[in-house]
């Protein structure tokens, strides 16, 4: 059975019109699917008008109790909620997930180095049992980037690497496919190009584009989720915007390793 | 099977502590069970520091659409979220749903007499199916007070009467006993007796406490609600603290038809 599993960013959630219509092409992809989504800004424009400073490292937010709660509020209520009656309203049978449900996700808080990320956690290990019940009732998993510890604490995680965690765990009795969506059409070559997309990227050609600074920042970490995936046994690896999941001729990075 | 549905209220949430004890003995509950929560104060605790107005209409909140989303996040993310994560460190494989997901709970936006109750919903349907799916694969649906239309939108709808709903929904493929818990030992004969609680109520003493006024206010809906599932073949009701939960000599309310 095939599994295609989607990760959408923060700026397909923001505006309704856009989300809409990530939610249709989701809901219209045939067979078995789970969706994973974060809810960035929306977390720190609830924080600011609480008075709740947001602090980042290395664009990773650190995350106090007060931030945990509202990540906890955002992601895994409003956003998440949101999502999934849309999904029920387009005949999808979406069910929301925090890490906790179902111990689903579960992780450990991120070693101190450098920085302490506070309740930020590094995922362990997903329940792919659980995974595998839902998807042969045809229930569609709605994820967002929260998981716990198993002992009663919440933490704020990575959604990339949530999803590439799920895609792993599921590839040795699923054949899965990983979508990661962005407002862009796939990962580029330059910025002020929106069509400049990299079709194709491999292991050297990595190599190659970092070092010419081409792939930095938030696209490294990204990137080595999707070499993470494929190294695992997951069968296809894509980057690109939502209108690659309605058309596979739609312009978009395929990796490879 | 037998199934246990405890409805759980705002002031057994509230305080981390209480929370604490409240799951622990929802954990000990042997056989099949499902939990539903409110989370009233805390929403109104979250529109005060964002400068929502709550407004209240015999004692039941005009949800607008901020204060839909403020209850989305708090019932729906922090409250139902930390409930499920805490059940999981008790080794209950807790699963958190508003009406939305596994299209549980539909609901209908309340008709206007009086007053307009804005996004507030009344139960039309409770997806039985979904939750007999759950509880035959050992799973503890946690269900805070949201349902949804099916048409995308999200409803603040009562928890007593979710909870009824979804008591009378299984009373046909299980043996169904319904437990509303609060922070009282049960029905008071004098509000400032602790100790003063009828330990059996049917229709014909009902009857005579609401003449004496005994009876009054919030009780009202939640006796009608303890009632209705009565007449709808739910075998036990009952109305006390969490102690009931652990100990079946404990005082409490036991309803009767």
């Amino acid at each position: 059975m095939k599994v295609s599993i989607i990760k959408i960013g923060g700026n397909l959630i923001e505006d309704e019109t856009v989300l809409d219509q990530v939610l249709t092409n989701f809901a219209a992809i045939e067979g078995a699917k789970i969706l994973v989504h974060g809810g960035g800004k929306m977390a720190t424009q609830l924080s600011e008008k609480l008075g709740v400073k947001t602090q980042m490292v290395d664009g990773r937010r650190i995350t106090d109790r007060e931030t945990l709660n509202i990540i906890t509020m955002v992601y895994g209520g409003l956003v998440n909620k949101t999502i999934v009656a849309k999904l029920q309203a387009n005949n999808c049978n979406a069910l929301g997930l925090s890490g906790a449900d179902l111990n689903t996700i579960k992780s450990i808080k991120r070693p101190i180095k450098t920085h302490d990320f506070g309740f930020v956690g590094d995922v362990t290990e997903v329940n792919s049992e659980m995974f595998s019940l839902l998807l042969n009732n045809n229930i569609t998993p709605v994820c967002c980037a929260i998981s716990h510890d198993k002992n009663g604490q919440l933490f704020n995680t990575n959604a990339d690497t949530i999803a590439s965690e799920i895609a792993v765990s599921l590839a040795n009795d699923f054949e899965v496919e990983l979508y990661y969506c962005f407002e862009k059409k796939g990962v580029l070559r330059s910025i002020e190009d929106e069509n400049s997309v990299i079709t194709d990227i491999n292991t050297e050609i990595y190599q190659a584009l970092v070092k010419e600074h081409i792939i930095a920042d938030g696209m490294l970490p990204k990137l080595h989720n999707c070499f993470n995936a494929l190294e695992k046994k997951v069968s296809k690896v894509f980057i690109g915007s939502v209108a690659m999941l309605a058309d596979d001729n739609q312009l978009k990075t395929t990796i490879t390793l």
